[in-house]
């Protein structure tokens, strides 16, 4: 599939239409008008949800608005939700606990295939299910499975070094839940997850 | 202090910025371009750098750009991390105390006081030298402390009922992990910690 041109900016907000689909479907709702939809959607407004949709060719229509199980379809497809997404996670602490046992993955159709430490202490020992491998077995695991996407949930100061391994082993995308920033190649994807940014954005508001 | 009115999206990257400010400094930088600042930095360009920073009355000089220590202290200041801010963390399960153990909210003065679940096992159990009190007490804590921020990490069908306790009890912030858009009135504010929306965002990056 040819990748279609959406601003970065929009695709950030696409799982969050997708979440609200959802939430309008179980109220039983059929179609909504573009203001209903944006509703409890921080900081979007109808202006902003019709330009983000027009990017995929999905236009509500006049009077009936959007149609939700269509909306909800168009939007599994563009985020390439039909088909499974291996991913492996590095580093088996309190935080890769939290991922590995972390309920709303399967249902989207990520799985975790395998978890990577280099405490021995935690090798072998099954958390949710996976059980954790040396780190030395990193390469070898994405490659004879294919994997192309990593998690990765060490300290800050081994963050870069797991990226670049993660990288010549052939994964395409990362989410990164250490608060550093990474340098990869330009072809490798790196979403941030980083939880005291999260915190300083939301402290701007507090006054 | 009168509220600077920066664009929302700016708000979001004033973080990041902060952490490039905090990677130069500790590479020996003492002032860099804006094209030098922006290296690594996913999906920004000089010109957005620019753009964001003017909004705070920041402006590189021409030929030696930023003033890093400058920036930093104007990032810091902007984002009112240079006071303490008290947080509370409803929900001890295994995110819970990935994030009663995070070792980076401490030095950017992010304080967790108090951890509510209504597991009767988890009740008193410190975890990251934290006690771990009954969901009841959340009301009078909150109060009598003046506390302002909280962390949501309980499953997505209870994240609406405790959202509210929070409100009603007087928290004017929430960082919410719970993959549940949140009904809030407009003085709140929530940012969304939802990681399966960040690995779906990442997901349409692969093909």
């Amino acid at each position: 599939m040819k990748k279609l041109k959406i601003p970065e900016q929009t695709v950030e907000r696409l799982p969050l239409y997708l979440r609200r689909t959802e939430e309008l479907y179980s109220d039983g709702e059929e179609s909504v008008t573009s203001h209903q939809f944006v509703k409890d959607l921080p900081g979007i407004n109808s202006d902003n949800l019709r330009k983000d949709l027009s990017y995929f060719g999905s236009y509500g229509k006049k009077g009936s608005g959007y149609d939700i199980s269509q909306l909800q379809e168009e939007l599994r497809n563009i985020l390439r939700l039909h088909m499974e997404t291996l991913v492996v996670l590095v580093g088996a602490g309190n935080l890769g606990t939290a991922l590995l046992t972390h309920q709303d993955f399967n249902r989207w159709g990520f799985r975790i295939t395998a978890a990577f430490d280099n405490d021995p202490d935690k090798i072998d020992d099954p958390i949710g299910g996976i059980r954790v491998r040396p780190t030395h077995d990193m390469r070898p695991t994405i490659q004879d499975e294919g994997i192309e996407v990593a998690m990765i949930a060490v300290p800050s100061d081994s963050a870069q070094l797991v990226a670049d391994s993660l990288v010549s082993a052939g994964i395409k995308g990362i989410l990164n839940f250490a608060p550093a920033l990474l340098e990869v190649p330009p072809e490798i994807t790196v979403k941030q997850m980083d939880i005291t940014s999260k915190l300083k954005e939301l402290n701007y508001y507090l006054d």
